[in-house]
């Protein structure tokens, strides 16, 4: 054996029936103290419910369940006040909560894992984790929809063209384009939520895989962790991971729809384009072309989706081919998760501040209303108000597109004559829809670009963030962890009473 | 220009302002008829809320509307009934309808496009498609849930090892394994009816990206659609894949969640495991090795795992960095999403025929139960029963494994005092709990194998189930399908009368 | 059992030890023929080069190989002719063909398969077929190279800026421009011999996985083909499918690659861009925006991109974990290598017909580049040469530069005084060098735009493409297939004689 | 503006043009400095190569160049010997070097930067770093080569059974399986010599895409670097990534390769299998099971495919759609390719303490020989030496296997009359060719696992591996690096006088 020194740090959690210490390649490889120690806060809330619930249940009595809580309250304050810190040597950060638990307290603390196992415990910590950082990510779209919300309030009478296959198609206001991206981002926040609510139900009770034969209360735990719900099979809850592949597939598409959003922005701060302007504190220099205003925040955003799916590749092919139960592959998860919440977290703050000191030049974008013909489908759709088919309306105004280009003239500055010589319908009532501003205000289909139309809608922008807030309000912080903030375990009894339970 | 020579076929939609025909190369790699066809009837359906909407809107009179309506249905029924079949040389399969309806109809046909784009009407046909494909899967879903849950129904009582680390670890019932998987599927249909739901919203009426200036009503078509709500922005709605890549992601967590299970089939069918035997009928002989019976069916399965994960990548890579509104990228998207749903449902149909044809040899399962210690962890928490601090019971436990390996026997063999010298507070009833059944049946916390628990659990199965089964039957047809159903222009009017719109 | 009724096809060539027969689901799920039957060819060459090897080895006598390889050859002859073709119902491509042997032949076609397995028979078919694929994209690959090279040496004098973060930065011709293209491409052709090249390992001698009792000869098997070399170990050639993963990735490259420029050509066709203009033939337009002049083909292409990456990703991932030898999970390798294959091969015809039509506008690439300052480097560089630290230079250049923003004017169209007052170093002669041309000439170093260091490089490209022509010039047939062309046995062993063998 | 206080740190080395600080959120995203300091040494070195070629092209003088490559090695003895450090707050680490220069030397250290970007200086010391990695991870491939075929060496003639479908087929050595493995890993150095070779040309001299006005030789930098050749052209040599996903890809490869064998060894070490078990040192317990002995190494290793895969994912897809020549998206190709190294390295260190700790049970092995029928073949195959057609044979025996599966016997337990029933040909001579060991003896074609053959085998794996090692014994470091270890510049002077350059 030539891997390495075996491990000489603390104590394995498990080494009775082994005759050698691990391999130190081996323990490092393996060990996922490095990664998971941003699970610590967490775990000791997991733990406090599960040792709130094994009082309650008389598995544990109080000389031992007084210490374990007050123990683990003590370990989050020093963890939170920064006085305690995750030492190195551990294989993961549970068995660092464990370890310093029995150093401080000696018996209680070897009674607290009965009835859990590390994969019921890691799962629990991970789900706790998980939902905070969720909210968080929820409340980071929330202020991007309020920005790009109050940024289209603005502008709905903007005009720029709208595109399809980048080529000029109709004019919509600036406010219509800047509520498209609302939208995609408003789907982003509920699929944020659903993964927050998949993660909600509590594996506390799985065991290692077959429950446990103490008189455990899963449903109590579910209810001490604010989890909406508990395990239906053991074996199922150790196994799962969908919870993490779904939060890890919201943070790719998060950072999917800013690629799409980033993308534009690049566009149109090139000279070609021109229709805004980065804050100067949201841009970068050139090392050595002096005249550069770069829009690199964008650009690394936009890279960042290919890490987001990257992630979820990563995860999806973990999980592939794994046999029940737990399988240490599933260990890997956490760095795909983790990577990818930091990755929409840093890109939801970063598309804020960018939007935020976005300017326009409404100039630039009025002036791409001309020479593209932007408004041939409304001249199309004038004859088929005067009674052609569209299809025909279609063929005559390409005709008419045809000779406009020919003559280098805007539509509505063909002579009658020869708008008619396509155009057989036409009259000369007809040019007063084909100014873009006309176009615009005939749009006024449900959801479409015309003013009063994108009022409406964005009064369903309001009322749609209005309900992510409410939903981000409205969640509970996890019984236990309240208890803790008021208290110790004589807390935590108040909770019993203020509970009734 | 050497790619090929022009294209010779059918007229283009939009052929007006160009001088020459497109190249056949363009033209094959453009086209999406070769795999869109397959969105004929939905396209149609499409086309027919399109056109009531219309026509009760007034912007199509009486006598354009009925030859619309009535040829729409005549062409439904002549493509149901195997007399028409899609022509090939179109661009797309929505050209293919618009012309073959102009062919017969003429005039009226030309005015069927008023007030809509091929975006808004593809996305239209595409959601349509979708969502019958997903209730199908939620239907096959469901069958595969009820075969499980019927064999597991058999088989509470016997016994098998769970494993962690595919290493043997504590005794659980078949039922409680088997049950392990129903609940993976049972998230799957979740999965796939909020794809459904997620489907469920009404482009038409988002023109090609900025809604109409005719007097059209959204709302109307939506619900002639049968579909809950209606685009918010019309530029979004042209955009927007969510539910494309929603339902991709869907198909392939089906897919690795069937490769988990598919995994332990070869396994349990291997010679060394023995634990199951494949139905003659769901397994491949070898051409060169007579003796052998192969888990092809399983292994192919397993491998169209990374091939719906290809299609989610393929989908969400395509999107990366698109700007809005609509570009041929998204083109790609069909593809992608029409494998997922085929590799879904041929997995699924697969796997159902595998579980029923597959029989169990419960004495390879029990005779797994020896030689490993996996009642281990039963001393352990008879230990800490008696007093003893978990983490001191498992080092003790530890020494009790090791002393019984040593001595080639099971742990419940171990004379009493070695068993003490190991586990001083061992006595003789300590015994009684060692054997696996004992083990299952204390294992009876919530989620757990207890046979009495593992009932409970399969009558929670039966409930997920039925609202699964409650969620298809209550699924509604399109309104605008169930008036060609009835009948022709004449049952739309009933129609109308009947909805009392 | 309910999947579906028995499948009632051809016999299988292992049904002796089972005792009923594959249900027809699970017979569809598993078969390949629908996407193998592309390798009958293939298949046919390579058994040709088996038979032969064994009538040279004296495993088969000259009764049974002669009218194996003549009913080979005819097969194949009638397969090129199109009076055979594959018939549905069989397993795969390689039981159709020897079972189709066997009714024309009886006792010889029986005989077929000694010493060979269907596992070394489908990796040699593969390979062979791979390997024809590989080299027609190396000719595709060529003839894009030739079409860029032909265009660039049009436009060494033709100017445009170059960009970085899609903002202008420094001028170069278009030459220079499209030649970078040339050298991403030139990459891929070596990537794709590479992988040809690694393809050309015969695995016949491989048997199921055990090699062969009978006296075959591998190595005569390997030239017959037109392999390189031969098989290290049965088991890895059985196992191995690092040419399709490595074929695969070349694919995916040759679409990332075209998906950069495609990006380019549609930025350049956009009014806002103006660079390019796409020939008619290449182009779309819309169904409701008659205006419009679509992109499609390289949004079609830009989005395969997706698609050939998920090809990888779905073979990459079936290839986890699988143990040794064969696994039916490796069926599914084929469809993503043939999407790979046909994707790259449409996407090289489709951007070599872009690329021929495409035609630029000189006059719109000048414009670009005033207004931007992109020869602010060359002021700074200046500056070096007269003696200033580089990273001075760039902050007095920096200054300059804000100096002709707010004056609304061109570096050049400074004032010697406020230049100096931002770069005291000026002097008139400075002046000189500012304009794009100046700029682009002065930029001398090996592999700079610089004209004459343009038609130094096109030269080299002219080297590196004549060098792939070369390699497919060069590329042999299978010796048994140009045996087959040349006549049946007796033509064979005309080889016999020619080769020295 | 509201996403942080503006960065305080060092200034940058574009401020000139700006009229406000970086926002610190914006800075912090678009900084590289967390994860490019790693190529601090490498950037050194290719500034040392930079400066060097300035001094001997006459573009900087001796007064310059002195102080700078003196200044340069004293940095790089600096972070050699621990007394230097990277500082926080720059942009990326060529900043900070830079600027250190600039703090240090004054004028002098302004003047480095004159003929080059960071473009093509990011892309040299990415470049450096990469081969340095790569050469290691080919030297951890050759290390677990030699680990093989030593394990191999001695197990020739431990016989076990070669799987398909992980169904016993064929009987093959030990020593016949390890080496398949040595010959995936063999091809896996290959693909990294490749990708080292690859990243061999260098980019110093592309400037910031378009060269330099510079006397600059990139020739004489690419033969100070130790690279192979230099750019052909300056905006492709900006863009191009190839050599950064090409190794992402072998990496990646490597993974997938190791994840095969790793599953094999987990399921070996299974109790169900029981084929060789994990040194105590390369395997982890359980904090619950107290008899448990878990593979988790080869768990992690398994999942950590997915990881390397993902890593391949985010950069294709990262590239895709990028226009010419730099964008900041290329930013996050360096996190990526860190990761997939620094998978691959502890990947292979861990396989190689794995494979030198694993015991094999040739009991086991054996034991599974029989009652599997694993030497039907072997009966098919003499039967054809007995002149029977080889797919009647096949029939026939498997027509004797079910007459001995019916028996509960082996077949060659078989009496004479039962097994002539089934197979008419056969002799008392064909028992002897049954047993395991004559089969595997028998099958001595080229590349199979008879004992001469695998001994001839092993030879080619010396030979292979010697050539592995002969590669890495010839890699140059670059000269410009070892005139730094040799001295500074009279060293490098020294240098001049040795290359006669």
């Amino acid at each position: 054996m030539t891997g390495g020194p075996p491990n000489a740090g603390p104590a394995r959690l498990w080494g009775g029936r082994f005759a050698k210490s691990v391999d130190r390649t081996i323990d490092d490889f393996t060990s996922s103290l490095p990664f998971d120690q941003r699970l610590a806060a967490h775990d000791i809330v997991g733990s406090m419910a599960h040792a709130r619930m094994l009082y309650e249940q008389g598995v544990l009595d109080r000389e031992s369940a007084e210490p374990i809580l007050d123990g683990l309250s003590a370990l989050l304050s020093g963890l939170e006040g920064g006085t305690v810190s995750v030492q190195d040597g551990y294989e993961d950060v549970h068995s660092w909560i464990e370890g310093t638990l029995i150093e401080r307290l000696g018996d209680p603390g070897r009674r607290l894992h009965t009835g859990r196992s590390r994969n019921d415990q890691t799962g629990t910590a991970l789900r706790l984790y998980l939902r905070d950082e969720v909210a968080e990510l929820v409340g980071l779209v929330s202020q991007l929809l309020e920005t790009l919300r109050a940024k289209a309030s603005e502008h709905t009478d903007t005009l720029l063209p709208g595109y399809t296959h980048l080529q000029r198609g109709q004019p919509v206001s600036l406010a219509h384009h800047l509520l498209a991206h609302f939208w995609f981002l408003e789907a982003d926040a509920q699929r944020l939520m659903r993964a927050h609510g998949l993660a909600g139900t509590s594996v506390l009770g799985a065991g290692a895989l077959a429950g446990s034969p103490h008189d455990i209360d899963p449903e109590r735990s579910a209810e001490l962790l604010g989890f909406e719900r508990t395990l239906d099979n053991s074996m199922h809850a150790v196994a799962d991971r969908d919870y993490v592949v779904e939060t890890c597939f919201a943070c790719a598409l998060v950072l999917v729809h800013l690629s799409r959003w980033a993308e534009e922005v690049i566009l149109w701060t090139s000279a070609e384009f021109g229709f805004a302007q980065l804050d100067d504190a949201a841009a970068k220099g050139s090392s050595i072309m002096p005249q550069k205003k770069n829009p690199e925040p964008l650009e690394v955003l936009r890279g960042k989706s290919g890490r987001a799916v990257g992630d979820l590749m990563a995860h999806l092919m973990q999980l592939k081919g794994l046999p029940l139960t737990y399988n240490s592959d599933l260990q890997e998860d956490k760095e795909a998760l983790f990577d990818a919440l930091e990755t929409a977290r840093a890109a939801l703050t970063v598309a804020n501040v960018v939007v935020q000191g976005l300017s326009y030049d409404a100039d630039r974008m009025a002036a791409a209303l001309y020479g593209s013909f932007v408004t041939a489908t409304d001249l199309a759709d004038a004859l088929v108000k005067r009674g052609l088919p569209f299809r025909e309306a279609h063929e005559q105004t390409g005709a008419a597109v045809r000779a406009a280009e020919e003559a280098g003239v805007e539509l509505w500055e063909l002579p009658l004559d020869t708008l008619r010589a396509c155009c057989p319908l036409a009259d000369e009532s007809i040019y007063a829809g084909l100014d873009p501003a006309s176009s615009v205000a005939a749009h006024d289909s449900f959801g479409g670009p015309a003013p009063q139309r994108v009022r409406e809608q964005l009064e369903r922008a309001v009322t749609a963030r209005d309900a992510i807030d409410a939903w981000r309000t409205g969640r509970v912080e996890p019984p236990v962890l309240r208890a803790h903030r008021a208290g110790t375990l004589s807390q935590s009894e108040r909770l019993a009473v203020e509970d009734g339970s």
